[in-house]
């Protein structure tokens, strides 16, 4: 059976191979203009699932997912960590002595920062999306420019690969959520997903993490994020190992709830694996 | 005596304005083009102070500083909240059923939504800079647009005030920072600023900040960044009540080291008050 996948950027996109590769041949892939859409769409029931960014191990959170991932009630379903390997590609044809132009969204172009500097002669051109300068040359069919994006673009849009793996750091991944409107609990090797916001006593996040810690529950991730309103102030995002059907985590939700003055489930879900 | 401030943007900026709330008339602004060269001139003496902004209160950090702040070896010695008020500015003569088109860069007119939905038949055009767009439309004198930014803006550019306090939010403030590459620790309403990493132990974060939470030494802000080359890993920045001098502080430094993988401090400096 097919199933519909929202994500956010051009075909080709790498939210879109972050789907293919978690829901192999049976996704119907969706673009959408914005990571909002995305959630609007899985809220409404327009796609099966959607699938966001949520950080990336060289740059850091995508925060305007942490905040969407808040006022949406929908719930995480599964992860993906994906390799972000990035390649030049051209028009066939096109030689690498060729290329006059390279074409790449900003954060492309500083991910590979130390190849572009090696180019002499080189024009650097910031684009609004990695996949869609690869649309944009092979639909303009620009012969003296290439594009940077990944594997999944040259292959969408036919194009030749001139140079691969020219990212400067190899440990580059970017951590994706699969998001649903029906709450799954995965399982197979979970983790969990929370927010909570604290009372205003010294001490409060302190004691939430007690929670776990008491319970030898480990802690993946803590985010931080302003509670619009109240300058200053934070919400917790946190990512633990374990179930939230599991006794213990339960256990440890239900002393957590007694110590927050807000609390939101987002989901538990089988923990990704690196890929490539 | 004058002291030379260096800040990111161009004259008009709210740095400049942050930067003048701190230092008053004695100050020299020195605008830069990059965060990076306002750290890099602090650090080489070429400027006395940077002012930079670290985080804003409906949308959170700016996480290039907190990584810039790593890697630099200078210190925060000063702080100031200032309201984030936008203010809608034309040339002289321009009349508001005049505007056709509204500049600015694409966070202030996102802070400005409700505002400029109201307006019928006018064009948004995101530029790369508040006050850039204000001195773009003096230096080219047009007469059929305005700019929104804020009131150094209009001072520095001398253009007229068509709206103000257009922003959506009345609790919008942006925490700036005052750099310096000399240690100065403020005695006065003192707050200290700290990185450190954790080993990679279960309730290893947990521990860490019971070395506050046992001493009632008050946690401000916690924000994780993530290790490069190590993907999942982070990087704790804390900030807390009281002075790096203090016997009680000093001693929690010291005990917080022991469980540490590496620490660095940032400085202790006046905590800023919210100014208009």
């Amino acid at each position: 059976m097919k199933v519909k996948v929202g994500f956010q950027g051009e075909r080709g996109a790498f939210s879109e191979q972050a789907g293919y590769e978690f829901f192999g041949d049976k996704m119907v892939p969706v673009p959408f203009r914005s990571f909002e859409e995305v959630f609007r769409s899985v809220k409404k029931g327009e796609v099966d699932y959607g699938v966001i960014p949520i950080e990336n191990s060289l740059y850091g959170s995508i925060h305007q997912n942490y905040d969407l991932l808040q006022r949406y009630n929908i719930y995480i379903v599964g992860e993906v960590k994906l390799r972000i390997k990035h390649y030049l590609l051209a028009n066939y044809g096109v030689k690498m002595s060729g290329v006059r132009k390279i074409y790449s969204h900003p954060q492309a172009l500083a991910q590979c920062e130390s190849f572009l500097k090696k180019l002499k002669g080189v024009e650097i051109i910031p684009t609004y999306d990695t996949a869609g300068s690869a649309k944009m040359i092979k639909e303009k069919g620009i012969l003296d420019g290439a594009a940077i994006a990944g594997k999944q673009a040259s292959k969408y849009y036919g194009l030749k690969v001139l140079r691969s793996g020219i990212e400067n750091h190899e440990k580059n991944f970017t951590r994706f959520l699969i998001l649903s409107r029906r709450k799954i609990i995965a399982r197979k090797n979970p983790k969990t997903s929370i927010i909570f916001t604290t009372k205003n006593i010294p001490g409060a996040l302190f004691s939430a993490l007690g929670v776990f810690a008491y319970r030898y529950i480990n802690l993946l991730k803590i985010e931080s994020r302003p509670i619009i309103g109240q300058p200053w102030r934070y919400m917790f995002y946190l990512d633990f190992e374990g179930s939230i059907e599991d006794e213990l985590c339960a256990d440890a939700i239900k002393e957590l709830k007694r110590m927050t003055q807000y609390y939101k489930f987002l989901g538990t879900y089988e923990k990704g694996r690196e890929v490539e």
